[in-house]
């Protein structure tokens, strides 16, 4: 791909998407092109399975949408129609989406966030959506992402104020995922992606797909679970890996240190692949 | 208004409520009545955006419901009529309504502080629908609130138990908008009020209706808020705003102050007005 | 009853349940067939308003589902049928459930804790959906119940990372009830099961009847908790507790330690009681 504002680190399982354009990493036309030309390739990546969004930018993860497209003009329905692509082509990207936010995430920058499956802010951190300051609301899923998350109460005093929140707040009231602080940071993120690697493509899809259908139909979602729970049990591949967890000890009480366990069936597959490939 | 038990002190777009009624701030029908009256009055003050019920009493926001009227006898069947039109009174005020809970809030008057837009909780407030003790269970939506807004398994247990809960457990639970320490209440008050002020009606409204579709239908909710966008992208006064952030440093990096920035926009905004009023 | 690995206590209006079976408290179809039995039993028991469901297992509160079962043979079909009903019997019994997870709840473990309408976790404790990691979804409601209560992107985190969590994060994130120390374990379990004791059975299906309803529709849910409590305002059992109350002062200051004035009311009821099976 070829990038200007943004660097593309690909490792195994995983790529990490570096966002560094302009002083304040502003969504203007240009970086949402340029994004929404990495999803799609990315969405391409069969042995992609996380993608982590970070910025280079000391100060900003994202400051807001370029507010020169906020207008009725032909390049601000473009620009518009583009950020709001973007914002539903990141929620429904393949791989398991993270936002790494060290910095000022507000307005069209919290909305790329908020499109992120896990959302991750540091002690530099805060999130805004201060739309209504200039007399529109957000654009880019930004109100509703903050009713779903903080509930009705918070979400008006977040929205109604344009109040910046910090990390440790928006991990109490529900808004990101969790609050990490930077020096743990990479820890965090190797800890968390390293196992979503290690998943099939048809995996993140079934997880998501029950996730999704329990927030809407907590009952369809319990018999969706049971169908696809009764077809996964038939297949080979969990039979294999019963047979490894029982042989490491599994259903003994050497699952009080499960970590081990689970790293000692890790291995033992891992030499099992390196042989078929043999 | 000529009220008894309601002080009622209006500011530049905002209203506070003073509840002091007997002993305990009992819900009689006659401080609903009065309640009544002042909400249909403030719905009326169209320079009005945010309503701060309060109390003047030390230990009670409101003790609960006054139990005489809960029978199937003609002044009971009216009491309880009006009561519960009350909290759907205060639930569809034009305002944004918050309840300062500095003592204690149970039943009705939990009830009714959480038929407020933004509740706070002081290090004196409990919280608490302890009317299956007496064989009733809360009349006043107070059994919904708690299963929206603390789930299945701590509504259970707050409405089964009747136990009080503080505003640290509240906050964290999800009953309550913040624990505000009472020594912090007047200046978070003043942040998060002031904001409110400067806002439209139909700011208000607006944001009201896409929170409340969110809660309901995600979908239908972000269709809304783009919608909304749109058509508050083309009006001047959108225009008018954006031209003040571009001009006092938006979108550059001096964004880091965002407060100082928003202050010189503010600043510039209130020069305007004053100068179209010569 | 007969049973091996269950011992039942059976005290004034509550019951607990001591799970006792093999290393790790497996989820064996043996297992799964005592458990149901024992919940049926119990709900036979008109006096029985709450069960307590602990390990006596110092590490485990349940390790799983016996991984012998996941598989299409007929042992394995009835086995998952066994376990998928008895996760629904739990979340159907008459009683409040509680789950005292000391020790490793994980997979099974958790959905059989999830199950029921509270849940406390002492430091001891870990939560863990990891079927991912064997190829499955969770079959017993897990990532359902996950998705419910953690939200969408703290449930994926949870779902695909097969990661251990500890009480105090899941209280954070709506997991759980409570974190409970275990050294404050026998205080709270007190405090909560005994007001649980007081109540009529038909009490308890009126909360869980409105609060269900609230979860899924708040609107028809306002209507429900009206109506019940016009129907319940005219009962003479109504009328005699609002008499009591009245009496030790309530609607007075006497309110400010309700503690006290409840403890006088319940001695007083108690009294006439004794009384009446003269």
């Amino acid at each position: 791909m070829d990038t200007k504002s943004l660097t593309i680190k690909k490792e195994t399982g995983f790529t990490t998407v570096l966002i560094n354009h302009g002083e304040v990493n502003l969504l203007t036309n240009e970086l949402i092109l340029e994004l929404q030309q990495v999803v799609a390739e990315l969405n391409k990546d069969e042995l992609n399975r996380a993608v982590i969004f970070r910025s280079s930018n000391p100060h900003f993860f994202s400051a807001h949408l370029d507010v020169t497209v906020i207008n009725r003009r032909e390049e601000g329905i473009t620009g518009t129609a583009n950020f709001m692509q973007l914002i539903d082509d990141v929620k429904n990207m393949n791989a398991i989406t993270f936002a790494i936010v060290d910095g000022a995430a507000r307005g069209g920058g919290n909305e790329f966030a908020m499109a992120c499956d896990i959302v991750y802010g540091t002690e530099n951190a805060v999130f805004a959506q201060p739309e209504i300051s200039t007399n529109i609301p957000p654009g880019g899923q930004g109100s509703v992402q903050a009713a779903r998350r903080l509930g009705r109460t918070r979400a008006l005093e977040f929205l109604l104020t344009s109040a910046d929140m910090d990390a440790p707040t928006a991990e109490r009231f529900g808004l990101i995922t969790r609050h990490v602080p930077s020096a743990s940071l990479e820890q965090t993120l190797q800890q968390i992606v390293t196992p979503i690697t290690f998943l099939e493509q048809r995996d993140i899809d079934m997880m998501k797909e029950i996730v999704d259908l329990a927030i809407k139909d907590e009952k369809a979602a319990i018999e969706l679970e049971k169908k696809r729970f009764i077809e996964r049990s038939g297949e080979d591949k969990t039979q294999y890996l019963i047979g490894k967890v029982l042989k490491h000890g599994a259903q003994t009480s050497r699952e009080i240190h499960i970590s081990e366990l689970l790293a000692d069936v890790a291995a033992d597959v891992m030499q099992d692949m390196a042989q078929m490939k043999q």
